[in-house]
Parts: structure tokens; sequence; C-alpha cells
């Protein structure tokens, strides 16, 4: 689909669909996380998320984006040929927007699934130990999964659908996120209650909202599938915070705002993949089904298995990251996205789909939980326990958040 | 005005704009609001802007698009024939940008309306009360207005001018805050003690910047006449702003910075309609008007008619809304939005203008009253008395918004 | 470059831009310094910017983007020809943009300056006082010198290259805030103890990725170089902030976010005047040193020299601003932005670069200081010493920020 043609149009909208992605890295994740942390970790929650953003940032320009997107080397990993971006101009095109905007684009998806990771282990983790393993983590982990479906990979050439991430974010940061948890173990004080409910709403709002550029902005065209997309994630948004709500209405009587933030979430991650290929009608039931399956994760799963994973990255990315995947290739529509799924009689997608899917998981899983591991015999991952009984901000930052 | 071939840079300008308004609707309003409640009612009020955006997104796409904006019966209310979006495709197009982009732009406009209504009745309505209110007052008061002004109803057809909803948004969540409020009734303490004013100051900086998307955007298109509108909307703000400051100070000797924030308020909303018709002369004029009518409907008029307007959405959008759809018929300018208005000697214009603000005025109110009336009767719209002391967060969604 | 042929793919990015650079405006410098600010002046410290930014946002539309942009009267001041914007119709434009377009993105750096300033004087200044100083100091400091770099006066005939202000924002608010602080002298307690980190972080999110559209957005296109622009400011914010946390870590053995933050700040204002003429490698030692020159000037330098700038207006916008402006013509590329710099042999553009250094720092400051003594005489620039160790907030505005 290479045009070589600069369309200034499109150019306009990647670039700003960059900046709404660079809005959930920074205060989108960063206040979700830092609202649900206890009061003594805030900072420090906060701090894992622009630490890990800023590594991603410099490692994309030197290394990361050519071996993710280089010429394939046998379906495995980009040819790195131009390292520190050598060799590419300001002229130089993907398809009708400059090649740097793509490479910004993709960078700042590969800084939110980072620090997507974190979410796992707040309160409890290194601050050191937190740097070496994310820098190895995008390197190791990140990385291949980018090459595999979107850098012309073994996964793409299989004709793998995943329009903004199903699989390279969602499915990767959650599974990641629950073999790290193992490792780290459990928090001393498990309870889920955040110190700052409306920085939670704040940072899911900038996710909300910045996700439109995330699906959007993945069309690399400022047109009708871009609008499409964007429609698609808001309506999967909107249903997926109506039904937890109702689930949490049936099950407490109360619905609660953080469930309703959930909800809206596991939609989104779930609709990730299917956003530019999915009509509205598969994007209504995409975000009820991953408001479903998140919420039992969370609520029944987690407990059962008795993982710590502190802000369920595994229960609502990991989880709707999948549903998302494969059901893309169940109600794909050619009129959208130029391919059909299971449903218009395409067996064989949904079929790709699921080999995406397991190939994420057992890698991102298997291959993080061995970072982990050699992190934690060459540092330790974690902080010794009157650290984190005392909280991690006047320990490791000797800073406070809040003087009220 | 369809030209029938797609541009990318307007399209990438309406696709922007949408995020903007989903900016405002999402935590622009949610802190707005969330920061001027009391400390108990907090979650509770950010919670009614989510959950009407929400289900406003899915009456959007499954029929309210369609009632609004279908091809005219008699000038009431549009043909249902694309309900779900059917037989659209992403090659439609809206004059120069896809036609899902006009649905998504729209949306959020419905959604923002929707949000601000809540402003009225915070700490004290029931949340399934306004579940039910809001689903139906979306569908019977917003979109047969949406449908006269814009979407080629009677108020189009006799010229009305209303470039982003001084009649549509503003006036008709104005008095239908104000019908709302007087059946909900008076809340029990009804001090206004913001809990929180960094959340406001937040949550109107939202509305500040996302403003210009939602006026600036109105144009359809990415041009001088979009600056214009982002231009004088500005204008309009930063004189709305000092003007309330001025009037505070001479006042009470202390500028307030929520007198500031209103005035700032005010003088957007007053613009709304006159944005890409006036030029800057008229957009100071507009501002100042607003931020001195929106003064004394606050602070006069409300105490002397004793309703409870909890966050005066009646004296802001309302009024400041009425003042500018006036206004817009006088000062409107020819070489700008094509259309001249009393002051270029067009006093026909001024006339349309006011049938569409009074229009909008009687049918808002009466409609929303009875609404709001068989609600009541059905479910009852009020919380018991010891919820609202106790206050909603905790009896409600038994959440609390600080552990500090 | 006049182009004169209308394009909407770039007009809807600058367009973007001003709404990014509005945010980082009013949110953006709002939440960083009213974070840093004690719990008693939080309010009067957010009121300062938005005011500010309010005075300018008039006067700008009035009279200064004409003194700005005019044609060059001996390259010193422009030709008011178009006050009140009279003449200047949607129709024309500024190469390929709308000149309103232009004209409004200009006017938010005008407004983010100001803003800027405020911060050295936070929590002992007179609101009056601030009033009549910043509107003075746009006018007879900041428009000259727009001018002379960018409106076609003398730096910019001498060849100077400053991409999106390294001399005309930053240099000029570092070295204004100094000249203020010293004329309004030392607050009562000088410790820097932030009462609300969260916000800090929020401000300088929106800082950071609102930055994208500042320094963006100054291609005035949507191509290659503002994608270049973009790209080359990420590197540096993030490379910035892991400089601080290191220096951090070896001086005190424990990295702050206070300190992250303020890195990727330094290192945001250093590449300013050179995102669109450096490359990566040019970025990341640009950002390096930044981090590492404000570092010291605010640790070492403000003690020793004993002014008191409350939040480092100086150190970080004037030390890392001059330190950009100069390093531009030492790693300016000319495949990038058409001019080669001192280390690609040329050496005149680092003397060019200097001297338009060397005029703002000794315009600027010298300027303020003569601004803020007439203010001093006529009104007095500082509080009642009860005002300032009571707060500010309940005094001059009878407000509180939190009911918690």
């Amino acid at each position: 689909m290479v045009v070589d043609v600069l369309n200034s149009g499109d150019t306009s909208w990647v670039l700003v669909s960059t900046i709404m992605v660079l809005l959930m890295s920074i205060p989108g994740i960063t206040f979700f996380y830092g609202g649900l942390a206890k009061k003594k970790n805030m900072l420090n929650t906060m701090f894992l998320t622009l630490i890990a953003f800023s590594i991603v940032s410099i490692i994309w320009v030197v290394y990361g984006y050519q071996f993710a997107f280089g010429s394939t080397i046998n379906g495995i990993i980009g040819n790195p040929l131009n390292l520190f971006l050598s060799g590419i101009s300001i002229d130089n095109l993907h398809g009708t927007i400059p090649t740097i905007v793509y490479i910004a684009f993709q960078l700042t998806f590969a800084g939110i699934t980072a620090a997507l990771v974190s979410g796992a282990v707040v309160g409890r983790m290194k601050f050191s130990a937190w740097i070496v393993f994310i820098a190895s983590w995008v390197t190791i982990v990140y990385v291949p999964i980018t090459h595999w479906v979107w850098g012309g990979g073994w996964l793409q050439q299989m004709g793998v659908i995943d329009f903004a991430g199903g699989t390279v974010v969602e499915t990767c940061s959650g599974l990641s996120a629950l073999a790290l948890s193992i490792l780290v173990g459990k928090r001393k004080d498990q309870a889920l209650l955040p110190h700052n409910l409306g920085y939670s709403v704040l940072g899911a709002g900038f996710l909300w909202f910045g996700w439109m550029g995330f699906n959007g902005g993945s069309a690399l065209a400022a047109n009708g599938l871009a609008a499409m997309a964007l429609l698609t994630s808001n309506t999967a948004a909107a249903i997926g915070l109506i039904t937890w709500v109702i689930i949490d209405t049936i099950h407490d009587g109360k619905p609660t705002i953080l469930g309703a933030l959930s909800g809206a979430i596991s939609a989104l991650v779930a609709i990730t993949p299917a956003a530019g290929f999915v009509d509205i009608g598969g994007g209504v039931i995409i975000g009820i089904g991953a408001s479903i399956f998140s919420y039992y994760a969370v609520t029944i799963l987690k407990p059962k298995l008795g993982y710590d994973d502190s802000f369920d990255v595994f229960g609502m990315h990991g989880v709707s990251g999948i549903w998302g995947t494969i059901t893309t290739g169940i109600f794909a529509v050619a009129t959208i996205g130029g391919v059909d799924g299971f449903l218009h009689g395409n067996f064989s997608q949904l079929m790709v789909q699921v080999i995406a899917t397991v190939s994420t998981i057992i890698y991102a899983f298997t291959v993080t939980f061995i970072i982990a591991k050699v992190v934690d015999l060459a540092i330790g991952l974690r902080v010794k326990e009157n650290v984190e009984i005392e909280g991690l901000d006047s320990n490791i930052h000797e800073e406070t958040g809040y003087r009220l």
C-alpha cells in the first residue's frame, strides 16, 4: 500500500494521534495507577510509568524501531541497518505519511505497553530492578512480537489482523504483568483501596479519549476507516462501562465508579485489535464480552489462582486482549477493513487469530518470566519488608505526595 | 455544500475536534463538577457525567443520529431509515469529510449536552432516576431540537444560524437543567463550597481548550473559518474571565478563581452560536455581555426565584446561551460566515434568532418538566433524606473519593 | 516561502498545535506551578497563570500580533497597520495556512511565555501589580523580541535560527523571571515543599505532550520536518529525565520525581530552538546538557547568588534556553532545517546564535527590571507581611483550595 506521495491530512492526523498516545502514556496511565495506589506509594507508582516511558523512548530511536520494523530476517526480527535512525531522512515516506511520523507513532505504543506492565507490581518492586527489567523486556519481548505482527514477521505473513495492538500491546502487557507479578510475589496488604479515585477517573478519561488516537490513528490516514475505528471504539467503551455497572448492581446492589472505569477500559482493550475491522454491532458485542470476562477474571479467577496483580493488568489487558484478538477473527467485515471473519465464512482467519494469540501468550509469559528471574538473581526484584510497610515514596524517593 | 471529494485535512481536523469534545465531556465536565461538589458526593457527581455520556453514546449510534439527521419529515424529525447506522459505509461523505466522522462529532455534542444537565441536580438525585431521565431526555428533547436547527428541520429552513450549539447545546441544557432542578427540589444545604477547586480549575481548563475543537471543528473544515471560530472563542473566553474578575472586585473587593472560571465559561457558551459568524469585535462584546448577564443571573436572579440549580447550569449555559444566540443575529458579518446580522442591516436574521431561542426555551423546559414528572411518579427522583445528609458516595456507591 | 494555496492538512496540524499550546498554557503551567506552591497559595498561583494568559489573549488581537509581525520598521518593530486584526480576512494566507491560524498559534506562545514568568514570584506578589506588570511586559519585552527573531526584525535579518522559541519564549521568560524575582524580593519561607506533587506531575505531563504541538507545530506544516521536531523533542525530554534521575541518585542516593520532571522540562526547553534543525543525536546531547546545566543552576548557582526564583524559571527556562539556542548553532544540520551549524563548518551561525542570546538576555533582563521598578514605585509589588504569612488564597481571594 506504499503510495509515496506525502498527504498532509494523513500526516496531521497521525501526528495528532501520536500526541494522544503520549497523553495516555504520561498522564493517562500515570494517574489511573497513581490514584489506585496507596498514598504512601503514589509517587513511586507514577515514577514507574514515567521512567519506563523515558527508557523506551531512547531505546526505540537507538535500535528498537529498527529491530521491529527493519526488513525481516526469516520472519523473526528486523534487520538492524538503520540504528540511531541513520539513513532515514525527513523525506522518506511510509505510505502517505513521513517515515518519521510512523516511527514516532509506534514509539508511543512501545512506551505505553511498558508503562502498563508496572501496574502489576506497584508498592513492592525495587526501582533499580524495574529499570533493568523494563529495558530488557522492551528489547526481548515487545520488539520481536511487534515485528511478528506488524513488521513483516511470521504472524503477519500468516495473515493475522490486529488493528492497534490486541496482541502486541494488550495480550503482551497482560501476560508479562502476570509473569512479573508471580516472581515479585504478593504484597503484605493486598486490599485495593484507592487513595485518590479522582486521579483514577482522570487517568481513565485520558485513556478513553487518547484511545481514539491509538485506534483511530492506526488507520495511518484521515479517512472513513479512521472514523469507523474511532466510533467503534467509543461505542465499545460506552457499552463496556454500562455492562460493568449492571453486573456490579446485580452482584452487590451498588454500582462503583471504579467498576465503571474498569468496564470502559476492558472494552477499549478488546476493541483495539478489532477497531478497523468490525462494524458497530461487532463493537457492541466485543465491548459487552470484554466487560464480562474481565469482571470475572478480576473478581473470581484472581483470588482463586492467588497471584497478586495489583491493578489487574492481566485481568483487564490480558483477558480482554485475548477476547478481542480472537473475536476480531469472528466479526471482521471485508467492507470495513478488507478482511472477513468466521461469521462471514472465513474460518481460517479465526484460526490465524488463535495462533497469534497463543503465540503471544506463550512468548510474553515465558520470556518475561525468564527476564524477571535473571533480574531477581542479579539484583533482587523486591524492596525490603520495612520499606514496603513504611511506603516507597518516603524510602526510595524521600518525597511525599501531599502536604494538605 | 456537498462536495463529495474526501479531504484528508478537513477529516483530520474534525476527527481531532471530536476527540477534543470527548475531552470536554469526560474529564472536562466531570472535573469541573466534581471539584464543585461536596466531598461526600464527589464520585456520584462524576458518575452522573460518565454514565450520561455512555448512555448517549449508545443511543446515538442506535437511533439518535438517524432521528436527528435523517431526511426531514415535515421539518419535525429525521426519517429513521438507517437505524444502527445500517447502510452508511466508510466511503459515504458529508461534504468533504466521511459521514462517519460527522456522526462521531455530533455524538460528542449530544453527550456533553446531557452531561451538562447533571450539574443542576447533584447531591440529591437517585442514580437510577438519572439514568432513566437522561435516556428519555436525549431522545425526546435533544434529538428533535438538533433536527430543527442542524438536521434540516423547520428552524434551519427558516434560516437560523447557530455555529456550534447556542440553541441545541446551551439554551437547551440550561432550560432543561432549570426544569429538572425545580422538580428534584432544593438541597438541605445549598451553600456552594467547592471541596476541591483545583479539580474545577482543571475541568475548566479542559473546557476552554476543548471548546476550540467544539467551535473550531464546527466549520467541518480546516480553513480560515475554523481558525476564526477558534480565535473569536479564545478572545471571548479571555475577556469573559477578565470581566467577571472586575465585577467580583467591584462588588466584594476580592476576585475569586471560581468567578474567573465562570466568566470564561459563560463567554465560551455565548460565543458558541456566534463563533463562525462574527468578527473579533463582536466576540469581545458577546464575551463581556455573557459574563455580566451570567453574573447577575447567578447572584441575584437565582436567590430571588429560589430554585436550586446547584452548579448554575441555567445561570451560565441557559442565560449566556440565550444571549449568544440572539446577539449572533445582531453581530453576524457576511464576510465571515456568509450571513449578515441586524447591525449590518439584516433585521430578519435577528427575528429568526429570537424565534429559535424562544422555541428552544419553551420546548426544552416543558418537555423536560414532563419527562422528569413522569420519572418522579414512576420511580421517584430523589434520594432519601439520610442518604443526602450522609452523602451519596458511601450510600449509593460504597466508595470514598479520598484516603489521604 | 509564501505558497498562497491553502493546505488543509497543514492547517489542521497548526490548529491542533494551537490547542496543544493552550493546554500547556492553561492546565499545564497552572498545575505544574499550582502543585509546587504551598497549600495556602495554590489558588493565587493558579490565578496568576490564568489572568496572564487572558490579558495576553486580548492584547494580542488588539495590537500585539501587529507590532510583532507587521512589516518591519527598521528591524525594530512591526508596523501597526492592522490593529484589532482589521483588514485580515479569513482568506488571507501565511504560506499554506490561513493567517488567522498563524495569529492564533503565535497568541498561545505569547500567553505561555507570560504565564511562565509568574513562577518566580508566587506567594508574595500583589495581584494588581501582577496584572499591570504582565500587560506592560508582554507589550514592551515580549513583542519586540518576537519581532526581532520571527517577525522580520534585525536578528532574523542576521540569520538567527530559533525553531520554537529558545530566545523568544525560554531565554526571555527566564531572564525576565530573574529580574522580577530580584525586585519582588525573597519570601519569608523559601523551602520548596510542594503541597501536591501529583498536580505537578499532571502539569508536567501536559507540558510534555503539549510541547509536541509547540515544537512540531512550528514547522507550520504537517510533514517530515514537523515529525522530526516532535521526535527530537520527545527524545530530548526522555534523556533529560533520565539524566536528572542519574544525577539525583549520584548526589543523594534517591531519585526524586520532581527532579525527573525538572530534567524532562529543562530538556524540552533546550530542544525548543533546535527541534527542526538538529538530528536525533543532536537532540540527545542537547537534552543531557540541559538537564546537567539546569541541575547545577538550581542547586548551586541559586543558593550562591541568593535570589529567590520560587519555581526556578531562570534555572530551568533561562539556563536551558541559553544552552539550547547556542547549541542549535552548533548541531544544526542542513538536511533537516536547511541550515548547518558550527559542527558542519558554519561558524558564523554559532556567532549569530550567541548574539541573539546575549541580546535577549540583556534586553529581557533590563527592560523587565525597569518595568518592575516602575510598578513597584507606582503601586507596590509586594503583599503585606501578614498576608504572605497567612497565605494569599484566603487574604486576596477569600477562597480555599481544599475542603477534604
